[in-house]
């Protein structure tokens, strides 16, 4: 039987990508003290980067927006390796951590960043609103728009 | 009857700012296995930015420090809110995570987040040591010249 | 008796350097619910900074990835602090935080975090896999290459 959340996924119409497996010497997430520690994650679709360059130059804020809100939705894929496939194991999303690929000028990061911060809330309601920071990096893994890391509370030990 | 901290604010003459609540779907702070996490601050007194720009470039190093100082101040503020208005319950302050807006060639960003650190000391003491990072960001939410996110230590489950 | 993982940085031909005391109102590393939180190392020698300058400009991947390797051996150097000298104690290298001071165009992030990845492997086998975030800084302390802060659990409560 599908849980509460998968069921929230299937009104809002998402589709989780494909979580990636990282080739080199790290995992895509840990468990330790009851919090799942989430590598960060890009804007890709199962395997294809989907968002490349400086918001503010080649992208938009719309386009950061999009980016942002396709990371979380591989954050969600890997928290839900985490869990075992059970979402609703998910007792709380504690913390994204944000960096975005901006131009020097760009200051609207916090609004590139609500795209995943609102993906959060839509997908897991009061249990999705979560601290954050959020920053422009100089430069990002393959040039990718946004990297987010995540800190999620799934309970147990 | 005010409590220790309070007291240490009083005599060191200072007054936390009005902890700031986001307008977007995130929270200010969130308590998970007794942890505070706190989302990033910046130099804002009662929702005013009062340091904007690089350090090394439209500010010094001195107002640096002082957006430090300011920043921890606020984040202070959010402690105290997330113990219910009690920061004798902290037990620790336990990272800073320290952005500071700076030109690429300026490296006294120790210095920049020394504001922050030696101000959780002179309130905390001993248990105001932390653990930290910093580091130079490509650019901050509203052009901040600092931000500075934390996790504190404040007991029970 | 020297423990198993002494034994392994031995056979590995690894000495570690000598953990930095921080001169300002920080801690080099503290435990907090069972997770040591170790503040951001550099690529540094007893005290020596070994590589400063940005990679892809003054440094080349190479020269990087060494850097971040010298800057892992100084995390654990300060991860046996907080065992009390017993490495055998860590359970879980949880996360590492990769800041490179590299070239906006610089992408090769991940290759030149590898340098410490690997190595928490090569120390610590299955218990170094760690989850990780690494992003490119627009400046860092002293102008050094790579800075690297961590999370390890190390048991107890």
């Amino acid at each position: 039987m599908a849980g509460r959340i998968e069921a929230r996924l299937a009104e809002l119409g998402l589709t989780l990508p494909e979580p990636a497996s990282p080739a080199a010497n790290y995992v895509p997430y840990l468990v330790a003290r009851g919090l799942v520690f989430v590598s960060a994650q890009g804007p890709i679709w199962n395997g294809e980067p989907r968002y490349l360059g400086r918001i503010g130059a080649e992208l938009s804020l719309e386009q950061g927006r999009a980016a942002a809100e396709l990371t979380a939705l591989n954050l969600v894929a890997q928290i839900k390796r985490a869990c075992a496939g059970d979402l609703d194991r998910v007792r709380r999303i504690v913390r994204l951590g944000g960096f975005i690929n901006a131009t020097p000028t760009f200051s609207q990061l916090p609004q590139v960043m609500d795209g995943a911060s609102d993906l959060m809330v839509r997908i897991f309601d009061g249990a999705g609103r979560h601290a954050r920071f959020v920053l422009g990096a100089a430069a990002l893994p393959l040039g990718l728009a946004v990297a987010i890391d995540a800190v999620a509370d799934v309970g147990g030990r």
